[in-house]
């Protein structure tokens, strides 16, 4: 049995959100999800903690598959990332009033790390089932980037055989109807969107 | 019992679509809504034709409420029109294969006729309902301009009771996942967006 | 000899601005162009004052032609309005702090007016002179609209020959370097663009 | 005295232009700048020939600096990148007609590269210059990512004191004219900003 972290993130205080739908989405999964464990883990919009609890998780529980979710504000569909690089920078300040420029998320880490999931099969499947999905190639370098790029180092560094991707999601309609010129997409298109990332994963790197 | 005719277009040849969201919307409505009858029409994309069959169709069923529904492939969420034009003009052609420049619509309209729905109370109504609608000030000058400018034109010159508005809604997500960078929203939030427009002004119009 | 009145608006509080690049290009304009006489007015970004400083001004110096100019903040090019429309409406305070909601402009006006300048020649005439200008249809509802609308407003009913219109130019260069994601053109740019305005329509117009 | 290597790209056939604002604003440099030694090159949009040619232009001219400029066709301002990946792809076929899909650019390579030019500095100073220049954290996966790939591969493998950055502009105002909704800045804020690039690289990494 496959063990599969799901992490979503807390609402941004900055932008003064009180629903996150990247961890409704998290929320939303059973204890298991085609015969793998399903972990969720919110995620607190922190630098500094954030960090610390995803190399914790990663430590304790030792998945197979770690599938982080974010929501991207502006992005018109669903994208997989491509790349998680080295850098925290921000010029909004996170949940705990920190907001950092230029920084290394590792010291020791190299400077970008390709998603070790299959994204371009994931994006093709997606097309298929008629979810937008698209690749992305920049995952920004706030705390989106630094909870993919944390994974992939330990990826890479110690677990070599852990799966580890990002998807961004953009707000849920009812999330923006006070909000102006702003994309949005419901719940249960990015539901499947995250479950279609971790059927194609099982599939094509555990033949599950 | 009060009449509602609803339109929607046809697939726009130009832009290599085989459906149109907007007749989708509206040929999902039954006979009936909240006791009013309902007319259905699939206006062809076309300046010349269209015209002809929406005075047909205002002429022939005098309708109390004439909405009419429009693809707009880059707006992010659903747009009630507040104004509509005396002009055709596009670089397009139309599925006629024609493209007019700076035309009139009516030698003898006036420049610009409001939308005779109470679209601000349409807009809130639609928040409250989690439904990301705004209004626009702007219906362009292609083909959704124009019928919204024909039916104020004959209720502004011959059937003062007429209430006439233009809905703006984005593509489905499912037929954006071969298209770049482009909006969408799911049929069901449309269809609920063209329910709050009618039944708003019933409502308010029409004390039904 | 032709008069025209040059107008621009003062900077807008709501973004915290310090200089409108609108009036910037006004200013820069000597007493005279291609022998007219030149107007210059500085508009405050306020309902209730500035359609009283325009309509004073219309009635004062009976000018010929009143090309207004004001800022867009979003738009990628330079864009001459073709319609002005009977409604002030804003969710951002204007300077003197109000924030009108669905209000007409003048009682007695019409829905919508155009442009009476000779857009489609200006647009013509500015893409030879390799100016990135295009027609809008919407000048918004919030002073821009207002100002262009007064203008028309009294053309429509007491000064026929006025010729009468508006142009939105985006922020200058150097304005948007601590703004993220902000269009910009320089300033010569601009300028050109409203002389070609002034150039053509004195030429169509008044064959001058 | 030191070398630096300035290239741009030729027209890309794909998107019909004939000009290439990137090698117009290389073109205008002299054989010297501030005491430096100018190499031009002229680079082909295409994935195959345009990494030999780089590769050749580094081996035989052993340049301090590689500052290599392309067109971003749809952002905003100028923007310096700061990371470079390990992968050609495009929908788009190259002017050689060669679309490569999800393919690595060396082998050997690391997923990505951060540049070595002081690229916070250079920001700061081009907006104390007046310049809107920002970071940007993806060059693409098109040619532009490759040729930045390519100078960075042979930088950390290789060549450890040569310095490569690339910067992406804007069209110049007078190639948009008949493109719609496309940003542009002016030949000589381009310029400058590679002035800038070259000015504080010189100061920061060479003390002259």
């Amino acid at each position: 049995m496959k063990k599969i972290l799901l992490t979503g993130f807390n609402p941004v205080k900055g932008i003064g959100d009180n629903v996150n739908p990247s961890y409704e989405v998290v929320k939303n999964f059973g204890e298991s999800f085609l015969d793998s464990q399903i972990l969720k883990l919110e995620v607190p919009t922190e630098f500094i903690q954030s960090r610390e609890i995803i190399i914790n998780a990663i430590k304790e529980y030792r998945p197979d598959i770690v599938l982080s979710i974010g929501l991207s504000a502006s992005r018109l569909n669903i994208t997989l990332e491509r790349v998680a690089i080295n850098i925290r920078d921000g010029d909004m300040k996170d949940n705990a009033g920190y907001a950092p420029r230029d920084e290394k998320i590792f010291e020791d880490g190299q400077d970008g790390y390709f998603s070790n999931l299959p994204i371009r099969k994931i994006v093709e499947q997606s097309k298929k089932m008629k979810i937008p999905m698209d690749i992305s190639n920049t995952a920004g370098t706030y705390c989106c980037n630094q909870v993919m790029y944390t994974a992939l180092y330990y990826s890479n560094n110690y677990y070599p055989n852990m799966k580890c991707g990002f998807l961004h999601i953009p707000y849920f309609p009812e999330q923006v109807v006070y909000k102006s010129n702003t994309p949005s997409l419901p719940f249960y298109i990015s539901k499947k969107a995250v479950e279609t990332c971790l059927e194609t994963t099982l599939h094509i790197c555990f033949n599950s």
